[in-house]
């Protein structure tokens, strides 16, 4: 059986090379790695990976742990995270808790037993205990855990933005509509921000909760219809995805709303979907790929015990489209 | 330091229960578990699944590389995937290729140093070769390679039911908007399924090619705005995805085109996004779910050498909305 020192010998390379081809680490030439391939094609070298991560203590994997890898948001997140863990020599393994706990623990199990490099937690559904005495570096995603890393968008400052928009539209009568208030998530200040500025300004606003991590089209389509038709002065709505507002669109229109002459909308996200609607969506835009790189970076420093920041709050943008 | 012989003495249960616990496989009561994982926390007992990969070599880790997870139908069919692997006990490692085929590759070499169990093939960039000589089960989407089993939807017959659909409600010049033609993928049969219908019924078609794979908004938006502007008097359109015929409806709009009035339009794949859109998206519907279940199924009996079938083609529905 061929070893690592053969095919550096037959490449005509150092076996430091061959094991940055294997890692995925450092500089290499497309032409070094292409060789590096074929000469291990041709003396049918089979690192053994699971071995190689016994000797480092190091699996090279991270797990990612989220609702549902469908819903825009959490796959555009996780295309961004996969991304930059592979630059930096990771897998990603992908784990969706479809909010129930029992999986979510198993997952966390599981991950233990894989010994992955850490995990970055998407999903809120068990006790912040659970999270803490982890035996691996952890980063969360909208959830703020006392001596966790966590990384968020400046949901305050978005909800911010979003009253502001509609207020100076003309909007006087508001509605939110907003994940729930009763998980302690970092999106909720969304609705902080939001009543703030709506109440600094004078507007009447209502605000109402949904689930907004698993997809519920049932409980959306009743919430805003119900929202419609039992407020028919309802100007300016703001909703906690664009999903939501895709969701305000369709019944405005079942309604005979015109939007933007009768009904405002504002999303959150900034997922692909919001320029592919029609009308296209204003929406307060999350930094997607940098909350991802991000969470990346974290576990990295984490693991390499360099100096990180515990609070990642990254900045919001509105992008105006047709929708107000 | 704990074994399992100490978890299942002090929780008084038989080795088998807490290594099926460990595992997720066989019935477990909810209470059971539950006594499994308490007595594992308070003896701190840690299973090292990387050694014990190695002994029974099988890492329970299943390959699953698609072009983009934040596309729709991918994220959709990972959804499903990662969902039936872990109800057979296994982890899904996620790859993107971005069709970049030095990062297929470098995936597919990385997941023989991991020794996953099986490979779930959505991409396809590479030639056929390196497919075929994988030492462990693959099983591919979408494409029919020799000696690997394949899933796809009967694109053949979606395409056929597009074309009538058109042609029954009055179209007479149509459009279909596909894949890359010279890729030798299943998908391409919508055409040929397509191009037939339209032939016998009379009607004038016209067929262009664009990247379906990879989310490419700006090549969209050019070949549609080309498509009606220089053909105003196409009035119906057959995009091989969802997303396509969500550009289709906002160039229709932007033209000042009523759908379904003067253009209808028919999708493919029936992701989510086709019932959020405004009008909702007609479209040949994929069972998605039934894809994942499926591709799972196929990884699992090729490792158990049990019999299964290579071709799997499984039936498209026409669902219609308020584009047609």
């Amino acid at each position: 059986m061929s070893t690592i020192n053969d095919v550096a010998e037959k490449a005509g390379v150092s076996v430091t090379t061959v094991s940055r081809v294997l890692n995925n680490r450092g500089y290499i030439s497309e032409k070094t790695r292409e060789k590096v391939y074929r000469t291990m094609e041709e003396l049918n070298y089979q690192p053994n990976e699971i071995a190689r991560s016994l000797l480092r203590k190091q699996s090279n994997i991270i797990g990612l742990i989220i609702p549902d890898i469908s819903h825009p948001f959490f796959g555009e997140f996780a295309n961004a995270a996969e991304y930059y863990a592979y630059q930096n020599g990771c897998k990603l393994l992908l784990c969706n808790s479809q909010l129930d706990p029992a999986k979510e623990r198993e997952y966390i199990e599981m991950m233990k037993r894989h010994r992955v490099d850490g995990i970055i937690m998407g999903s809120h559904t068990l006790d912040v205990e659970v999270y803490r005495n982890l035996p691996y570096p952890v980063v969360t995603l909208d959830r703020q855990i006392e001596g966790i890393p966590f990384v968020a968008s400046d949901n305050e400052r978005g909800g911010e933005l979003a009253a502001q928009l509609l207020i100076d539209k003309g909007c006087r009568k508001l509605a939110h509509i907003c994940g729930n208030l009763q998980l302690d998530l970092l999106a909720n200040r969304r609705t902080s921000g939001f009543e703030r500025v709506a109440s600094e300004n004078g507007a009447t606003f209502m605000t109402l909760q949904t689930n907004m991590d698993v997809f519920d089209q049932q409980e959306y389509e009743r919430i805003i219809s119900g929202l419609l038709t039992e407020h028919p002065d309802i100007d300016g709505v703001f909703a906690t995805s664009d999903i939501i507002a895709a969701f305000v669109i369709k019944w405005c229109r079942k309604l005979g709303k015109q939007v933007p002459g009768q009904v405002r909308i504002v999303g959150y996200d900034d997922v692909r979907m919001a320029s592919w609607a029609t009308p296209g969506i204003t929406t307060v835009k999350q930094p997607i790929r940098e909350m991802g790189r991000l969470a990346v970076e974290l576990i990295r420093k984490q693991m390499d015990e360099e100096d990180f920041s515990m609070e990642n709050l990254l900045p919001v943008t509105l992008v105006e489209r047709e929708t107000t």
